[in-house]
């Protein structure tokens, strides 16, 4: 009978991380991130696909988040709503993520296959955000466009606030990259 | 001794695109891509690394024109030069390049594998494209940003000039895109 585990995803994120810092992605097994955990191999593949999928667990829950958020923002343009619901995910990217998320975003980046893997998750995101604002009513190609500024914004905003040393919140963070994508694309301050 | 093998790399990423739109990518083997191609196994992996790469033969191309090409463009805003430098890209995607690039993106769209190369050589254009406009004297920051938005032009005009019944040429797909993505930001019409 399997041993009752709580928690047993983010038990295996956390020493997958752990692992990938101290070995290497490439050097590291699912039976040695089972074991650091103190689970079976079985166990682990209950929960990840595989080892690159361990450092996605949030994803998922991201993505629900936000899409559920551009159904409930105010009226706006599709950037305007879109930059809106990226705004609510302050309460998936807390202070006490931050350490986390730097660290794990440290391994990705050193890694192609799990770059590769970051990408098509920010893509599907995308696909989805997309869907969402349709929903809204913003024509398929408006929406196609406002989530892919968006995701910009996104992107940038998260690789600042994963930074230690990043003085300003996640919703914070977010305002300032929307100000500086309107400057660069040469739009009036608000 | 090896054969003489004019237009190698071509006859290889044909025979690849041809086998993958008649078996699926997962089904082909390098030997089956090899042998339609007339060549060998071994000529293969002197010229790609992988039966993904094969079809990634233009990138290193296009990054090198796209990264001259910034570095040339007159004056301006950051993103106009990127903007600039995109519509360069005419020669590269010349009409008809159109069909072999439109059944190209049907294969790559249709394999999470080859959708994961082709964002992470995205991925790879941006840090390129970044370093050149820093070379133009743009901030890192702001070199960072208009590099994501001008991506986000070039995919979304890619996208377009793609499909076969396109009416519009590169250049001008790329100014329509720019336009948009300047309403969506919210910016007054150039």
């Amino acid at each position: 009978m399997a041993r009752w585990t709580p928690d047993a995803r983010s038990r295996l994120a956390k020493a997958a991380l752990a692992l990938y810092i101290e070995r290497g992605f490439e050097q590291t097994t699912v039976a040695e991130i089972a074991g650091r955990a103190g689970l079976t191999e079985r166990t682990f593949f209950r929960h990840f696909a595989d080892k690159r999928e361990v450092l996605f667990g949030g994803s998922a829950v991201l993505e629900a988040g936000l899409v559920a958020a551009v159904a409930e923002v105010p009226d706006g343009s599709p950037l305007e709503m879109m930059v809106a619901a990226l705004e609510t995910a302050g309460s998936f990217f807390v202070d006490d993520r931050r350490a986390w998320a730097g660290q794990r975003q440290g391994v990705i980046e050193a890694n192609t296959s799990l770059m590769e893997r970051e990408l098509i998750k920010l893509r599907a995101l995308g696909g989805a955000l997309t869907g969402a604002l349709v929903r809204r009513g913003v024509p398929e190609s408006a929406a196609a466009l406002a989530t892919q500024v968006g995701l910009v914004v996104f992107w940038q905003a998260f690789g600042r606030w994963c930074r230690a040393d990043h003085p300003a919140d996640w919703g914070v963070t977010v305002r300032q990259v929307h100000a500086e994508v309107r400057a660069v694309v040469g739009a009036a301050p608000d």
